[in-house]
């Protein structure tokens, strides 16, 4: 079986588990992680359980990297296959919320470069999907990033993401909060970069994303023709250093970049 | 029949036209209003007309109020008898958006002050609606704000609005975005308030509404338990000076005001 086989089936087996433990989310125990809005939950464990069983059986000598319970390791080796994972990413929209913006995602990982990748919505069922060089689908429909080509008019997602990271995201985006067409902040990486790739949201700015956040995503966007960088412009990597991550539909990422802000 | 049970009625008829319309919204026309992302749809005129037909066969002397076609008009007469309308509010979110974060929303006033409100979520079909002195519901069922008791654990939402409101919103609303235990952004005032007196959201910053944008929502939340002020921690009233719509869950909200820039 392919990778991307592989990640739609273990994507599409994890949801109902997903979906229902969030209908009876008031009941669910929900510890804090660094500071009290970085929450964890049982769910994001056993998710990420689950599929590390899955990964195991199926492919036995490949690193499992993953955000809950200490696999947050990079490898060694970048030549590595590895596959990444982000259980629920989007805990607190999870627990929280009228709307369920959270999502599933998985990537496979060789060379130190992103080969296939998958995020599902579970409560909407939207399931994305990439191979590098192949496109990005929904639900088999091909994705095409939006065609708006300048600041003014664009969406922008600005993730305000947890406290500790709140003033250094407030210098970073003063000017384009500013400047944009509109600004949302719905604070899941895997839903603001799946919203480029289908033409729902025009860019995303954030400080600093761990590899688990964006891996996936990363690959969904490019194959649906966006563009991520780091703040200097630099190409977004997933292992590596990394200074924000800005992404966009590619027709006016300069500007993006160039209203960045560095007081 | 009681003003309560018509908007009821109304909320509910109009519906099926407003999901039919969002399923097929890549087809809509869609006209600008002040600015390039200030979105006017023939979703938000019909739906408007389709109410005031009813408001004037039903009560045929009262005033109807409404954010589209020259019905943003006060009334003379601060005590008399009228209705509230946002067609759609969330327009932005009802054109673009993964998630359908737009609601109708009407409500019936009288002496200045809000005695029933409605606001229906056509997609989820979320209904909430409320009586002064008699509680709010959501889909029947009774409605209480969260209990979380400061800033610093507090979900709020800071509403950057349209292009022209957001120098003004960056300076209210920076401490808050330091401080808050998490930011949000769906820009629809209807779902921002609603989630409030749902217990999903803890606070809610504008730099300034309109009346038909907060008027429903206004006595949703106070009836669920919650505070709406203006910046400087007066009442927030439907009709009259406005500076600043702050609202939470009451727990915080001096924190809340204390927290506001006014550099």
């Amino acid at each position: 079986m392919s990778e991307i086989r592989f990640i739609e089936g273990l994507l599409t087996e994890l949801t109902p588990y997903v979906r229902e433990r969030y209908a009876a989310r008031k009941t669910l125990s929900v510890a804090t992680k660094s500071n009290p809005t970085d929450l964890l939950t049982e769910v994001d464990v056993e998710v990420q359980q689950r599929a590390q069983r899955r990964l195991q059986s199926a492919y036995p000598d490949d690193l499992f990297i993953a955000e809950e319970e200490g696999l947050g390791l990079l490898p060694d080796d970048p030549d590595r296959r590895c596959w990444i994972m982000d259980p629920i990413d989007g805990t607190q929209n999870f627990v929280r919320g009228l709307f369920p913006a959270f999502g599933i995602s998985l990537a496979f990982v060789r060379g130190g470069v992103v080969r296939a990748a998958g995020v599902m919505l579970p409560i909407t069922g939207d399931l994305f999907l990439a191979e590098r060089g192949q496109g990005a689908f929904r639900n088999g429909a091909r994705l095409h990033v939006s065609d708006v080509d300048r600041l003014g008019h664009a969406w922008i997602e600005v993730d305000y993401g947890t406290q500790t990271k709140r003033e250094e995201t407030l210098r970073l985006s003063a000017n384009i909060v500013v400047q944009a067409g509109a600004i949302r902040c719905v604070c899941a990486a895997v839903v603001g970069m799946c919203s480029i790739a289908a033409g729902d949201l025009d860019g995303y700015v954030h400080v600093g994303l761990n590899p688990w956040d964006y891996a996936a995503a990363l690959l969904i966007v490019e194959e649906s023709g966006g563009v991520a960088t780091c703040a200097d412009g630099s190409p977004l990597r997933v292992f590596g250093p990394q200074n924000g991550v800005i992404v966009s539909n590619g027709r006016f990422h300069e500007e993006l970049l160039a209203a960045l802000g560095r007081e």
